[in-house]
C-alpha cells in the first residue's frame, strides 16, 4: 500500500531512492556475502572513494549522519578533548546531544554569519590552551554546505584547515551536503576536502537519492586506526553492510550520479531563489549557493503559501523570530514543482 | 557488478533480502514521505506490532541489533543501575563493549549452560541489593533463540520475568532471531513475549531476510515514555525510516513471512542435525532448536569439511578448545546446501 | 617544612584552613568509625543541614565542587536531558567538561549580563520542547554567589524556580559560594534557597574555610532516591567521611562559623570595592555583592599593581579584552591586606 | 562532640589518621598557597614519589581509591578498549561501576585463585585479538595487596608486566594497600613496581593512616601526558591539594611512616592469623600476607564472635557461602586488640 506524500520542500531526506540507488541494491541482492563490511561491494566503495578522495582516504560505510558525525569525534579526539562549531551547527542543536553522550567531548560554540566559520574564531579558543580547568579544543567541525544553504570556498576551507593544524587541531567537516557544495563549486570531492587539508569527513548519501548509510572518511595516514572498534562500539556497524556500499557504488561510479542529483537540487534552488527574490516583501535570508533557499516572508504570507502547496508540512519555519523560512530541493525536485512554489508565494505576498 | 559468495552456513546475516521484503521496499520507493519515522509505513508496521505483540506494544525501528540492545538497556536502567545476562550473551562478549560504553551501565555476567539463566542465577545477585559499593540490577536480558541455538519454552520465561518482577526488576529478550524461536515453538509473538511478562524485545528483522533494520519494543505501558530521545541520542533515528518500516510491514502482514522464513531455516537446521548427529565422531554440543547447529567434530575433521564447500568461510569454528563448530541455516538455505554439507562432514569425518 | 606564599587575592581557596575547622577535624579523629558516611559526624552534619534547610533536606558530603555540580546533574536528568546555564558559568566553562563527560548532558547556555540568568530567558528554550531533534531541558543551574561576585535576591531566585518548575524542570544552584551569598542578603541558607523553591544545591565549605568537601543537598523529598549509588558511581565518595562531616558540623553548628567567615570575606571585598572605585581610571565591572571584587583598571597599571604585592600570582586578570581584574577575599584577609591593595592600585592608576 | 567507636577489625579505613600525618595538615596550615596542586608541598611530594620510585614517575594526587582506579583506566585506555583483571577485583566489584561509567570501557573478568592473576589468564583473552566485535585488551589491572590479603611476588607481577607488554597491554596496580605489601615483601616501593615493569599505579594512602587523598602515579614517560585534564574532568582535583600533599609527605618522607604503619598492621595480621589458624575448627582461607585476616568459622560461632567483641560490625563475613569472615588489621591496631579477638574466637568455636 503507498502512504506517500507529494513532493514538498521540507527537507530533502522527504524523497525516496534514485532508481539507479535501488537498482544497485537490487543487483546486490544475490547469493551470500561476508558480513559486517569485508564483502566485494563494499571494497568496491572504498576504491572509489580513495579514487575520488585521494590515495590515503579512508572510508567506513555506517547507518547515518549522527553516526557519522559522533563517530568522527569519538575517532579524533579524546573525552576530555573539545569540538568547536558554530552554535547553529548540526552536531550542536539537532544530534538530541548524541555527541556529548557518546564522546564525552565538549562543544564549544560560535555564534557566525550565514553558517561560516572563520579562522580568527577559531584561534580565540587559544586563549585557555593548557588551562587545566577548560576542555582542551582539539578538533573543529564545519558544515558543507551549511545548514543554511551556503558553501564554503576551497579557500575558505583551506584557511581553516591551516590554522586548526596550526594550533594542534583537525578539521573535520559535516559533508550531509557534500555533494551539493562540490556541485556548486564545480569542484571535485578530494579537491574540496583532501586537497584543501581537511581532516576527515561525514560523507552524505542518504540525502543525495540514497535509502539509507553515510560514510565516515579520513583523509589521511593514520588518523584512526581502531575506527573498526569505534564504529562497532558506536552501534553502527551493519551486517549486511553489502547495501549500503552498493548504494555507494552507484552514485560514486562511472555514471558520477552524485554529481547529477546535487547539480539538479542545487539548479532548482537556484531557480527558486531568483524567482522569490524578485518578489516584493521577500527577501533571502543567506545566498543561495547550494540545494536550500531561506528566505523571509511577511509573517501572515506563511501560512497561506504553506495551505496553497500540496500535502502537509510542506516545508518548515525556520525562524519565528524573523518570519524566515527553509525551502530544501531535492533529486526529485521538479522545475513544476518549484514553480508552483513560486506562484503560491507570489499569490500570497 | 556482482561480488556473490555462493551460499554457506557461517551467519544467517550472509544471505539477502527476501524478494517480498525487497518488494516492499520498491513499493515505498514513491513521492515524498514525512522523515524520522512519521511516515505512513511506521505507522503500519506500529500496528502490525500491536497486532502481535498486543495493545500496549510499542515499536521504535532502528538500524540493528546492537542499537535495539544497548539503547533498550539505555532507557530502561539508569547509568548505575546493572544488567544481569549470561556471560556468552551476545551484548557482553560481541557488541565491542557498547552496552558500556553507552549506558555506563555494568553488566552482571553468569556462566551457563546451553545458553539459558534461570531464575536461582538471577535471585543470586540479590546478595548485594541495597550496597552501595554495587551496582544495582535492575535488568535481566536474555537472547531468544540462544547464542547457541536453544530456545526457551514459555514457561522458562514466564518464570524468569516473575523472578525479575518480584525482585524490583525488568526482562528484556534479545531476539535477534524472535522469529526462529517462535517458529520453534508453534507460538506466537506476543504469546511467547507479552504474554509470558517480557517488558521489552529487541525484534531482530535483518537476519530474517531484511536489508537493514531492527526493532526496539515496550510491551507495557509507561515503560519508556522518552525513547524517541533516546534513540535519537542513540544515533539510530533513521531518516527515510520508511524503508525500514516497509520491510517490517512485509514480514508481519498477512502473509505471515517472518514465520514462514524462520520455519524454513529452522527446517533445513533440524534436518542438519539429525544427519550429522547419526554420523560416528560427530556430536551435537547444544539441541538443535532453531536454526543453528552446534556440532563438535575431530579436530582433523574441520578444515576437510570447510574445504570441501564452495567458497571461503562456509562456516566459523566456534569454540577452538572443543571444536565445536556451528552451522547456521538461513532463509534462503536449500535442502541441496545442507545435503552437501552433510556428504562433506561424512566424508570428513 | 613551609611553603607558604604571604595572602593574595588570586582566589578564596587559596587561603587554608579556619582554625575552628582544623580543631573539629583533630576533635574527630578518635578510636574508628564506620567508614563512607555512616558516622556520627556525618549524621550530625545531616541533622544541622535539616535545621538549616529544612526538614526535607537530605545532604550527602562529597569531595569537591565539581563532583557536587556534576552529580546534581547526574541525579536529576536523564542522559538525553538538558542543563540551561549562564553562558560563563562554571560549570559550562571551568569544570574540564566533566558535566557533558560524566552525564552525557547537554549544557544549553546563554549570554547573561552580571552573571545572572532570568526567567525569560529559560523560556526560551521552550521553543524546542518536544522536538525529539532537540535535547530536552530538564534542570535550570545557578550560581549564587555568581562568578563575577553578585547575588541572585530571594525574589529573583523564587522567580527562576517558578518559571522552571512550570515548565517541568527543577532549579540547581551551584552555591560555592552560598555563605556569601546569604551573608550579603542577610538570609538564612534554607530562606534563600528551600523557601524560594530550590530543588538542589551544590554546597560549598572547601572556599569558605574548610580543608576539603562540598556537599550536594536535595531539598525536597524524593528528588534523588538512589543518589548514594550516584555518588559512588561518580568517584566522589569518602572513606574517612567524619573528617569531612566534622568540618561540616563545625561549620554549620551553633557559632555560626559559616556566616562569620562570608561576613568577614564580603566586609573586605565591600571595603576593597568601595575604595577602587573612588579612584580615577578604575571602575567596578560588576557590583560587588559578595566576597569579589571586578574592576576594570588602566591596561598599562595592571602589571605594577602586580609587582607592588607580596607574593607572585596575588590576583588574576579576568577578562584580558576588557582589562578586568578579579580580586577575591577570603576568610583571612585582613583590612590591612585590603588597603595595601587598595594603596598599590591608587599608586599605579 | 566524640561520636567514635573502639577499634574493630571491620576495615583499615574505620581508623583515624596517623599523628605524624595530622600533624604535617596543620603544620601545612598556614598562609596562602596556590591551589589545584601547583604549590610547594605538591612538589615535594612529586619529589618524593620520584625518590621511591625512579626518575620517571609522575605522581597526580587524587581524592579516593576509585578515582584513582577508574582515572587509571581513563588515561591508559580507549573507551573501545577493554581492561582484564579478577573477577573478584575491587574495581569489578566494589566500585559501583565507575570504571564503565566514566570510562566506557569494558571489563574483562578472570576468576582466580588467592585473588592473583597469572600470565597465561592473562594471554588467554588473546583469542579475540583483532576481532572487530569483542572490546579489546590494552591494560591488566591487578590489587597489591590482593582483596583477600595475598601480596604478589616481584617476579609475579614482572611475569605479569612481560605478558602484558608482549601482547601490547599496559599493567596498571591497584595498590590501595601497596604499602602493606611492600612491607610484607621487605621491598621498596619502586623496586615491587617500576623495577618490576609495572606502568601505573594506584597509591593508596588513606588506609595506611591517612584522612583522605590517594595517589595515581605513572611510572614510564609519555604515558599520560595530558592527565590534568583527566584528572578535572573525572572530578578529581582538589582545590586546597597541599592538604592532601602534606599527608603524602609525611608518610614517604624521612622517618618511612608508610612503612612503620604497614609492617604494623601487617604484624598485627600475622599475630592474629597464626593464633586462630591453630584453633580446631577455624581454617585460613587464604595465606596471611598482608593486613588482612580470611578465615572460615563454624557458622554458629560467628555472631558469638561479633557479640563479644566491643563495637557493632566489628568485622564482616567476606562469603556467606563459606562462612568465611575478614579481619582487617590497620595502623592502630593493638595487641590487645588481636588478643581480645583470639580470645573470642576460641570462646566461641
Amino acid at each position: 500500500m503507498s502512504y506517500a506524500d507529494p513532493r514538498g520542500f521540507a527537507s530533502d531526506n522527504r524523497s525516496g531512492v534514485h532508481p539507479e540507488v535501488l537498482a544497485a541494491i537490487e543487483a546486490a541482492n544475490e547469493g551470500h556475502a561476508e558480513s559486517y563490511g569485508d564483502d566485494g561491494w563494499t571494497h568496491a566503495a572504498e576504491d572509489l572513494f580513495r579514487k575520488h578522495f585521494g590515495p590515503h582516504a579512508v572510508a567506513y560505510p555506517l547507518f547515518n549522519g549522527t553516526g557519522a558525525n559522533v563517530l568522527a569525534i569519538a575517532a579524533l579526539t579524546r573525552d576530555y578533548e573539545a569540538v568547536i562549531c558554530a552554535a547553529a551547527a548540526h552536531i550542536a542543536v539537532d544530534e538530541g546531544g548524541a555527541p556529548e553522550r557518546h564522546t564525552g567531548s565538549k562543544l564549544l560554540t560560535i555564534e557566525v554569519e550565514h553558517g561560516k566559520l572563520t579562522p580568527a574564531e577559531i584561534a580565540d579558543f587559544e586563549s585557555r590552551r593548557g588551562d587545566k580547568h577548560a576542555a582542551q579544543p582539539r578538533l573543529v567541525s564545519v558544515t558543507q554546505a551549511t545548514e543554511v544553504g551556503t558553501v564554503y570556498t576551497i579557500a575558505e576551507l583551506a584557511a581553516l584547515a591551516d590554522t586548526a593544524h596550526e594550533l594542534g587541531m583537525l578539521l573535520h567537516v559535516d559533508g550531509a551536503r557534500l555533494a551539493n557544495a562540490a556541485a556548486s563549486l564545480g569542484a571535485g570531492l578530494g579537491e574540496m576536502t583532501t586537497d584543501a587539508g581537511v581532516d576527515a569527513v561525514s560523507f552524505g548519501a542518504t540525502k543525495n537519492g540514497g535509502l539509507v548509510g553515510d560514510v565516515i572518511l579520513f583523509l589521511r595516514e593514520g588518523l584512526a586506526p581502531d575506527f573498526e572498534w569505534v564504529r562497532k562500539q558506536g552501534m553502527q556497524l551493519a551486517s549486511k553492510t553489502r547495501f549500503i556500499s552498493a548504494q555507494l557504488e552507484a552514485m560514486l561510479g562511472e555514471g558520477e550520479l552524485w554529481r547529477r542529483t546535487a547539480e539538479h537540487a542545487n539548479a532548482m534552488a537556484a531557480r527558486l531563489g531568483r524567482a522569490v527574490e524578485a518578489i516584493d516583501g521577500v527577501e533571502l535570508a543567506h545566498p543561495v549557493e547550494a540545494n536550500g533557499v531561506f528566505a523571509t516572508l511577511p509573517r501572515e504570507a506563511i501560512d497561506p503559501v504553506m495551505e496553497a502547496m500540496p500535502g502537509h508540512h510542506p516545508f518548515y519555519v525556520w525562524d519565528e523570530g524573523t518570519n524566515c523560512v527553509r525551502w530544501l530541493c531535492s533529486w526529485d525536485t521538479t522545475e513544476e514543482d518549484v514553480d508552483g512554489l513560486i506562484e503560491a508565494v507570489r499569490a500570497a505576498v
